[in-house]
């Protein structure tokens, strides 16, 4: 193994990056080896454009913190994280389709009683959310986790502007596999591009923009965790998601009230919007 | 741009990736989703090891700092650099062989006048490094940057035990393109490997260690710059360099002295090495 040249560099690269007891990662740093040279060999880098590739991902390292990941936003950007979705979610039929997960989600949200608030402080729209998880034989499941979060009304998440976690809650289903809880209407919004990720966007000739969203993960005990989003009708950027996540089975619409009594029986002062879903989730892998 | 799925994303991502002006930017970023996706069609990551993915990635950027560079390290480790390094130098018949840069160039180095010690507070065996600096014509090349550095008796380089630069330093040759100075002997080490780097090289069956050299970046006026090393005959790592970068042209050998008058007509008063090697580099491309 020494003297490697064109020729001999991938295969000599192969067998040492093989050696190791644990035949999966010797499977995936094959492969990864691999495609990985192949890409190298395809655009043959000048010294200062495998540098600027070192810097790029240092950037894209150094920008994550507790509540931004840019990694997440790179595989996002460049349809990966849709794809490894895909790849995990073939026997979706009659579940609800599944879509990316994003940079967002934050372990530490509160934990709210069904119908309340998420967002008690927030102006913008007021918005009431429910629906119901079922498993795929139509069968409500009681005691669902039911994580919600979304941007503000400016298109911002809690965690771009402060401390305070706001307009993200987890819940838990009710007997019937009900949940409901109240919010405010978010929007479409850029994905964070003041970072590497951002200069990639611009570089590409692409907006930064995804349509507006609700995402929720839903999980059970015996059931595979659901990560998806509710998108809505009509958004200018249902057909152009920079993370491609749109389904067309889940873009739903609000329903619009004028103030007055809700569909939980509460009094809303303001007009308000209504939207419902039911999910279906898929039955875990035997 | 909706509802894609495995048959259709990767398709609709190189569509919306290469709408840029920049006709390389479009080729790269055509080629990084193309080979990035079969990469991940292959090996059909689950959610958790895509999430490994992203968390290693971030690692390794959060290990880079001033003085470490982990992305180079997974650069040079996955074969990846010496890929780039023969890619960019197919035409040196005649000029002396290239290898990788590493993680451990300072740009801040000390410039120093020839025949200086590098490291005259530093234990070890003392090492006198002479050579001469010429065109590919025979020519001596007058005036050329020569860069120099190495690890300690140890292993460790500067930057890895303090904030003192030494066993590094910027010459430049003289009228015949002459070059000399004193240090220590380096010695065979291990590549940081307490970073995420060291972990995948674990997994891997791998040991973490590259033979005993000196590294040099040469440069003048119309000169492709030099970027290599010297090697030591029968080094135990010599046909297993974590990084892959050994070549047998530049394997050369210490001729080893009794204390007394070295070849700059100073005394040394321990026994020493010298080390002698001629460097010859390629013109610039027209």
């Amino acid at each position: 193994m020494r003297d490697l040249n064109e020729g001999t560099l991938t295969n000599e690269t192969i067998r040492a990056v093989t050696g190791g007891s644990d035949k999966r990662i010797s499977q995936v740093s094959e492969a990864l080896v691999r495609h990985l040279h192949a890409f190298i060999r395809e655009i043959e880098p000048s010294q200062a454009e495998w540098e600027y590739g070192i810097k790029f991902l240092t950037r894209v390292g150094k920008q994550c913190s507790d509540t931004r990941q840019e990694f997440i936003l790179l595989s996002d950007t460049l349809g990966v994280s849709m794809l490894v979705d895909a790849i995990n979610h073939r026997q979706s039929e009659g579940a609800t389709e599944t879509t990316v997960f994003g940079p967002f989600y934050v372990e530490n949200r509160p934990q709210l009683p069904l119908g309340a608030n998420m967002s008690p402080d927030e102006t913008g729209t007021p918005l009431f959310v429910s629906g119901t998880v079922r498993a795929l034989d139509g069968q409500p499941i009681a005691g669902a986790l039911v994580d919600a979060w979304h941007s503000d009304e400016v298109g911002h998440y809690d965690v771009q502007v402060g401390d305070d976690l706001r307009m993200r809650a987890l819940f838990r289903s009710d007997a019937e596999g009900r949940f409901w809880f109240w919010t405010v209407r978010p929007t479409f919004y850029p994905i964070p591009n003041d970072g590497p990720v951002g200069d990639m966007l611009a570089a590409q000739g692409r907006h930064p923009y995804r349509p507006e969203h609700v995402h929720f993960m839903i999980s059970a005990p015996g059931q595979q965790t659901l990560v998806t989003h509710l998108f809505i009708d009509n958004d200018p950027y249902l057909d152009s998601d920079v993370v491609f996540g749109v389904k067309n089975s889940l873009i739903t619409d609000y329903s619009r009230h004028d103030a007055g009594t809700a569909p939980d029986g509460s009094t809303c002062h303001r007009d308000f919007l209504t939207l419902n879903y039911d999910f279906v989730l898929n039955p875990e892998a035997e």
